[in-house]
């Protein structure tokens, strides 16, 4: 069975889908250190000395995508950028890639190309590339990468960014803006119209990972950050658990795109506190730093709370409004299609 | 969503699983290169210059296995071994899994535990350490694993075996015996008794990666070599294939378990010939180099057939019987379940 393009079920159908999808794959990279690629029993790549970083992540039809409702493009560049959202959120820079499909004799092999030249573009996009995986039938289809990157090198030293690293006193940041591809999944269920919703519908389809703000950050000295998939409190909540601390939200300074404050009016901010998917980098820094980074990266990052010790009881992660009061939120995370 | 031991369903219970899983893998880990491991957007690990060699492979439910027919910890290690497999095939030595788990409700928590105590034991025992994963909702269980490996190096130059390096006029070679697995396969199925039976259904549960004989081999010489997942013809022809050349296998020289020629009597050579999953090596060497290393690794390895150019006609991979005549096979490949 197994490994980097070969088919565990060798009908012909699947292996002509696998050397179209490495036509695809090899057409598009731009990887120099690739030793061997698709077709072997593993790949092979070159590594200089340093620290290697890997995550995977894995979509499955009708939990995280309804294959019915979406185009096969956007499936494959959300896979890619999930996956490269981790990359980022460590401060390292994407290598290489290796790619599983689930799929059953109702999906079309034009279907699943199409999903990879959303894949491959993305990784052409934001860096890395595709040098292996492997095709199974399985009765639903589903999608896994695994994503290797190298870690961001100061002086020589391999450094990364952590979620376990927030401490009291910090301040929070995030870059960019939230709830957008949060409310371009509403726009889309809702059927809104018009130039706004058809805005936020590209959030939703087309959000991008923050790898070149992942790198500033940890250049400019942030050593605490997450990716943010299921929602700003969510996400918070999770770096405040692994680093034994609580946070304060101060809701009015969350950056929300103008789109979706004119779509949605007074409900935009709480899309935008529990809204996911934004894949947008949460970070926490000390004043002085985050000083220094919101002159260097105006426009581009947002101050929106800051870090304090665990709360003795109540919500690990407070959200208060403009006047300071604690806000109470229905939903603390967006559970994607569930 | 994603990475390293997050769930993107942050239910109570997925969270106390994966703790679960963390602590089980903490506990058996052997590695000293891991930076950080379960927890974080990405695992990041210590690698020193050299080549790195990549596999993946999944099982789903249904396909590769029947949940309610194993045991879990078998699944656990058929997960890891198929892809331990894959790092032997290219001489290489395992380094670091990612771990996927598609989970629906109805799978409960102490199944996965025992997944995990499979697979931990089957690293424990050939090499690897789990550094994260991902865990998701689907409605049908599966498993993915990706696997990294360091390429093996002679005088500091880093070597691999590959699958399309056969030439004309090399010997063929396999590791051990084949058609234990697949012979166990069938004594499970049809309830066979006897300590035969027994030792064939150990073969089927408990396959083992051959990772020293992929570093014998390839320190040894050998450059072309893959490994016995689908079948002995289904994927040697697979390397005729990537290598564009054809072969003869004399089947009186396939190597067979004792229990299978007891237990299936004449019928046993097919299933050897044909029945998969028992993660033998295939591998090719000029006369010279096969000759000594029959010498030096007596009764582990055999001599089972030889490279030719690709036929004008007829099948790529050629069986001979005892007398030389062509033998014709029901099936080339042991299709796993289906």
């Amino acid at each position: 069975m197994s490994s980097t393009g070969k088919s565990d079920h060798s009908s012909p159908g699947e292996f002509e889908l696998i050397a179209a999808l490495q036509r695809r794959v090899e057409r598009s990279r731009q990887c120099d250190d690739i030793v061997l690629g698709i077709g072997d029993d593993a790949a092979v790549t070159e590594f200089k000395t340093g620290q290697q970083v890997l995550t995977t992540d894995t979509m499955v039809d009708g939990v995280h995508f309804l294959r019915d409702r979406a185009d096969w493009k956007d499936i494959g560049w959300k896979s890619a950028v999930s996956n490269l959202s981790d990359i980022a959120a460590m401060g390292a820079a994407p290598l290489h890639a290796l790619v599983t499909l689930g799929v059953s004799p109702d999906v079309e092999a034009s279907y699943v190309e199409r999903m990879y030249d959303g894949m491959i573009s993305a990784f052409d996009e934001f860096g890395g590339c595709i040098i292996g995986g492997d095709v199974v039938y399985s009765p639903v289809f589903f999608v896994t990468v695994a994503l290797t990157g190298r870690a961001h090198e100061i002086e020589g030293e391999p450094v990364v960014m952590r979620r376990d690293r927030a401490m009291p006193g910090d301040l929070i940041g995030v870059t960019g803006t939230l709830g957008g591809a949060s409310g371009g999944l509403r726009a889309l269920i809702d059927g809104l119209e018009g130039a706004d919703a058809d805005a936020l519908r590209s959030m939703h389809y087309r959000a991008k990972p923050r790898i070149d703000m992942g790198t500033a950050l940890i250049e400019g000295g942030v050593r605490c950050a997450m990716d943010i998939s299921d929602g700003l409190v969510a996400d918070l909540e999770k770096m405040c658990g692994s680093s034994d601390v609580g946070a304060v939200i101060d809701s009015a300074s969350v950056p929300i795109p103008a789109e979706l404050e004119r779509q949605f009016g007074a409900e935009a901010t709480e899309i935008a506190l529990a809204g996911g998917e934004d894949y947008e980098l949460l970070f926490t820094a000390p004043f002085d730093l985050m000083d220094r980074l919101l002159a260097r990266h105006r426009g581009k990052i947002s101050h929106i709370g800051r870090i304090i010790e665990t709360p003795q009881e109540g919500d690990i992660v407070e959200v208060r409004d403009a006047e300071g009061n604690l806000m109470s939120l229905e939903r603390k995370g967006w559970d994607h299609l569930q």
